[in-house]
């Protein structure tokens, strides 16, 4: 076990977690006793029955965010169930208090049935606000939350999917800023189609990009393949690529751009070679990349990200979830969709006001972030709901 | 709307309900960031997995209670459903809070099929230490409880049962006292066989009681009667009494406790003329009680308690539930049981060490109150797993 394991098991045995719950209204006596609780609330409980609207302003509802994993994606750890998945559940519960004030609490599901996923969720949504999906696998994560979408009247997204895609997005304006090449133009290669693969595309999609090609755990992924899933055909469907079958080296010839979602290793340094001159290399495979990046230096690559915080540009989702979650709660009636991610993925970018090869996306720590997001997000919330 | 309405209206709105999440461990720069959560808690993680037991001293499971309700039974208000449920199970976290410093969270649901329900709670359970269920209608309560008790591996307590139960039995301690009387020999009447009632009855008879007679809303409850649900049946079979039919004002004539979890205003002041001199006389209906006590004593009521603030001995289950699940997280193993409960009611009933007709309870402010509990209830969880 290394240091940084040793010392993380230390700190959850410490602090026994990480967040507990706090009162935020006065108890000092009977006379706040009466108001909090019986039987001064039933009044509250009156009213609210009478306008369900007043439970958002009068409870924790109007505050408080879902964080609702099964266990079947942790991390890069794989399907451990619910227990296992509480630590990373209740991190990024702790992440929204300390970044976006956001109250959230942590639901960890014994079943991994997709329907029953979606009856529970939406069982238990009353009391909450909006609703996070965290690592729940794919592609069950991306039926899960299209209907959670359409059930609930609040809103729901899964972040392994938007909070990645966004800041992936982000990274990828500054980077192609630097190479002067539009997105339009740009030649991408995606490596490998799990949830956060899939929604990096469908973003990528739809703010413009053109020319992506995809790489899965069978090779390119084109028409003649017989196995593939509904969000893969729709993929290679929006591409003007229209590649042959192969494998990753085949994959990466001439392109501009290589996201890897994917597994460590599986970029090679001749790989970096045969691509266009000058590439964007996102290895972002947790927590070894796909390729280490001095290695992809040496071999040409321009800019290098990855999802570790040891090395430069780091694509790390923490920059996203707790500004877009705030700006969620703060708008009765809104959705998460493409336009409020490619609208947090430019604010994010614009923080940058001066990138270079080694700093195209901001740290979590810039208290710029979060007000960036929380406003960008909340723009875009605003025109739906007074459309 | 009266003053206290009002002012319990503005207290919800300006806090905006009662309860947040606060950080127990500390975030402050990339390498908390790194112990908390990614890369870090992936060690955590993958610990929890292979000692599914450490997720109790690792994350906010050891110390989180979960408080549920379908909103069928909000307080003395019916059945409202899930969001008028929130302001009231809020409420019982913050008490956790205030009282025990236990963590707990509101879950509200949007179902009240029981058999769905006890999916949903064993489908969350993960992330709980144990489970408070609250304001859940008669006799659905029953079912939903004692088999949740049988499919989970932490505590289960309904409330509006237990927590009630417990604080009865302790006023009555002391109001027999008072009296010279004994439990065994005490001739009790129960008026109302909702969720409250029921316990009530069935911790009198685990406590030694033998003459108790039950009135519900159609009458003196006893084997003509065909309606009966199995936990009457299960009642008036442990009771030494064999009642004819009849109304409550024949019910009541000879007895020496009056226990009122029914409606208001059913008990006159004749009724009490004809119970034995002195009787004992628990009103417990809410907000307003089955006989008012100025009425209750010039009729010849010895002792009077209530459910209200603003009269003395007033049985507030808030005497009970923080202790007793500050003691159930404490103890790996533990379930509620009868003995739990009788053995709190006599902690309960021992701070008063000089019992008066006016004062057979302690207050929920008073500080012996929550050690008392947690040591009595802790005391035969201990013996429950040491076995």
């Amino acid at each position: 076990m290394n240091e940084l394991d040793k010392k993380a098991l230390e700190y959850h045995r410490e602090h026994k977690g990480k967040i507990g719950t706090s009162l935020l209204a006065p108890l000092d006596g009977k006379p706040d006793l009466s108001l909090a609780y019986s039987p001064g609330v039933g009044a509250v409980s009156l009213a609210i029955s009478e306008d369900i609207n007043l439970a958002r302003e009068m409870t924790l509802k109007g505050r408080t965010v879902a964080i609702i994993s099964d266990g079947s994606a942790i991390l890069g750890l794989g399907n451990l169930g619910a227990e296992p998945a509480i630590p990373v559940m209740e991190g990024k519960a702790a992440l929204l208090k300390h970044f976006a004030d956001v109250d959230a609490f942590p639901i960890c599901l014994n079943t991994q049935d997709p329907d029953e996923i979606i009856n529970i969720v939406q069982n238990i949504a009353p009391v909450f606000g909006a609703i996070n999906l965290e690592d729940i696998s794919a592609p069950r994560c991306f039926y899960i939350e299209q209907t959670l979408r359409e059930k609930l009247n609040i809103p729901v997204m899964h972040d392994d999917q938007w909070g990645t895609a966004t800041v992936v997005l982000a990274g990828l304006i500054n980077s192609l800023k630097l190479k002067n090449l539009n997105l339009v133009d740009a030649r991408i290669v995606i490596s490998g189609l799990g949830s956060a693969g899939v929604a990096v595309a469908r973003l990528l999609f739809s703010a413009g990009a053109q020319y992506i090609s995809f790489i899965d755990s069978q090779g390119i992924v084109n028409k003649n393949r017989i196995d593939l899933n509904k969000e893969k055909i729709e993929l290679i469907e929006k591409s003007k690529l229209n590649p042959n079958d192969g494998n990753l080296a085949d994959a990466v010839i001439g392109m501009d751009v290589f996201i890897g979602l994917s597994k460590p290793g599986v970029l090679t340094a001749n790989m970096i070679s045969s691509m266009n001159p000058n590439p964007i290399i996102f290895a972002l495979a947790n927590p070894t990349p796909e390729i280490m990046p001095d290695i992809a230096k040496q071999s040409g690559a321009y800019i290098v990200a990855t999802g570790r915080s040891d090395f430069p540009n780091q694509v790390n989702n923490a920059l996203v979830f707790p500004g877009i979650f705030k700006a969620a709660l703060s708008v009765h009636g809104c959705q998460f969709t493409d336009e409020v991610f490619i609208n947090c993925a430019h604010a994010l970018a614009n923080i940058v006001t001066d990138p270079t090869v080694d700093y195209i996306i901001p740290s979590p720590f810039d208290e710029n972030v979060v007000p960036a997001i929380y406003n960008s997000a909340r723009e875009v919330f605003l025109k739906q709901v007074n459309k």
